[in-house]
């Protein structure tokens, strides 16, 4: 079989060195050379290409081995590559420009009014955006579908192709995430769940939503509806149309405000607010039976609001999940709590972008 | 940006061309110039090369424009790859060998027992196939993992590595997809699924399974147990453990094997058979609004026995999904029946081998 080019593998070679050094920090060049499987004199090479069109610097930096020596690190030079992230939410805009590396170069938040349109979401994002980064990405909670928000119960967005909004605003192209597949990619790239194959994770928003991401990437129809799941055939109605629907039986709203109050409540045993949170907690676990059966996640993280929720009612959750779930998809199946917080969306909204501009250089 | 390099780019050219043919069927060079965008002189070279390597040969064929002159039509030879693909069943191993382009060039089966164990199944395959195709690939009715089969409701297995059985069995590797992706596979390559870009099929034999393909490639973690999502919490006792499971409450085996007589009946107007379609049509629709939501397929095949079913409960199965699935998700998808029958897993397993055997030849 043939071998490619010398140049495609220089490129390559380039790609795969400074995806290293932007996933997993400075490096020596003898840990490079592990790490990619090359030899040291292309390691040089490469390195010394990067070096010159501005990527990466050396520095001499911790001390290694015995004698204490300071070895000299290969790392990322932030500025060299930028993405700009952008996460939409019901009552305000965030914005976080990430260099290579992961490091955060600006931020800057703006408020929305609630009910905002698509268009003057996307002026906010511009403003704060402007020409900055190489690639932009916004992240918005809802079921996404090439580029579209098809329903957004946080926003109240039907059908809206966000972005189209922000290219009109900005002159430039965007990647729309849902916020839950941002989260996921966030935790799975810069969090805990590396490990973890098929990573589904779950948004507590004004609305439940929820991302599949497989080794790290959002896919395409990875953005699943979590609080549509019909939990209850002709039960609650729900604001979507249908009866049933997870959020309308956890009468999700009053959660996503005030989930400490009915946890706090809980805590000091009143038995109504424990009750609510028993009955959600199981309403969660059947929801999630079906979503797992049919996607055969690995790891669930609870994020956002769920996260409370699930420390306050694991046990009803694990045991309505245990009862609509198949032994062996339970028996790989990890539930935890994500451990970037609010950061996630953002910092998962700028992977990929790193992603796209890494694959790009290949 | 540096361009791949000569001999790659005609390596890749030489398999774009090969796949066209083998998808396609035979074509003049002035078609195949068109499907590939590549120009004349560099077709001639490509096909030149595969007609050298014994891939392709050129014949005077069909009568083509006003003048009715014979042209020149490029055609795969069948025999140059192949690929040997089986089909393991409750009763018997179907085995057929398919040549480039798609024909069948052997075929057999043989019975097995019911209750058969994973290496007896595979010793009844290593017979049919011994050492014949460049690929081997096995369609089992199941819960399909990295090779092995996590449950299949119809074989009575759990935990079982075919994949390693039929290795051990025949000293050669295999690839397993389970029954229900690859006849979605075969639909979207020989059948008339092609323009789904996600295409759920589901299986309807002594168990319900479904397989989500994506542009017609099978993925991982696309084997779904359709039959073990739990569409009444507390129902009956499933054979898997769990209650409620759309199999154990459509009373799946009694219909496997007999849906004919259902039908029937129901058609002569006997109420019970009329009552049991129309529920069975629900409970299937309810579970199909749990996986399209967490899904999002734009395309739904009614295989095996469920063909009949839904050609007798189109109503109840289109209601129930109506009322567990939001309006943008059942907007973009189309209900429909498979047109290979039973075909379709060999088919599908076929063609997982050849896209395997081109992706080698890039």
């Amino acid at each position: 079989m043939a071998r490619p080019g010398t140049e495609e593998l220089r490129r390559r070679n380039r790609a795969a060195l400074l995806e290293q050094l932007h996933r997993h920090g400075p490096q020596t060049r003898a840990e490079l050379t592990e790490a990619l499987g090359l030899n040291r004199s292309t390691i040089a090479t490469i390195a010394t290409d990067l070096a010159e069109s501005g990527h990466i610097q050396e520095t001499t930096g911790r001390s290694t081995g015995s004698a204490g020596r300071p070895s000299t690190l290969v790392e990322c030079v932030p500025k060299a590559e930028s993405v700009a992230a952008v996460e939409i939410r019901a009552d305000r805009v965030r914005f976080a420009l990430f260099g290579l590396g992961g490091e955060v170069l600006e931020r800057a938040e703006s408020p929305l009014l609630t009910g905002v349109e698509g268009p003057a979401a996307a002026e906010a994002a511009a403003a704060l955006v402007g020409g900055s980064g190489a690639e932009a990405v916004a992240a918005v909670p809802g079921l996404v579908d090439a580029g579209a928000v098809a329903h957004s119960t946080e926003l109240g967005w039907t059908g809206r192709d966000v972005a189209a909004d922000l290219a009109a605003a900005t002159s430039r192209e965007w990647r729309v995430v849902d916020t839950a597949t941002a989260a996921a990619v966030g935790e799975w790239s810069r969090g805990d769940a590396h490990d973890a194959t098929r990573l589904l994770y779950l948004h507590g928003g004004r609305g439940l939503t929820a991302g599949l991401v497989v080794e790290g990437r959002a896919q395409r129809g990875g953005s699943i509806q979590l609080g549509h799941i019909v939990v209850e055939p002709g039960g609650l109605a729900c604001a979507c149309g249908l009866r049933g629907c997870l959020e309308a039986e956890m009468e999700a709203f009053g959660y996503a405000e005030d989930i400490e109050s009915a946890t706090a409540a809980a805590g000091m045993g009143d038995a109504a607010a424990r009750d609510g949170l028993r009955r959600s907690g199981e309403d969660l676990g059947r929801a999630l039976g079906a979503v797992v059966t049919a996607t055969g996640p690995d790891e669930i993280l609870f994020g956002g609001w769920l996260r409370e929720l699930y420390l306050s009612a694991a046990a009803p959750v694990r045991s309505a999940l245990a009862e609509t779930t198949l032994p062996h998809l339970r028996s790989r199946l990890r539930l935890r709590t994500p451990v970037l917080g609010e950061e996630g969306p953002l910092i998962g909204a700028a992977e990929t972008g790193f992603a796209a501009l890494i694959d790009r250089m290949r």
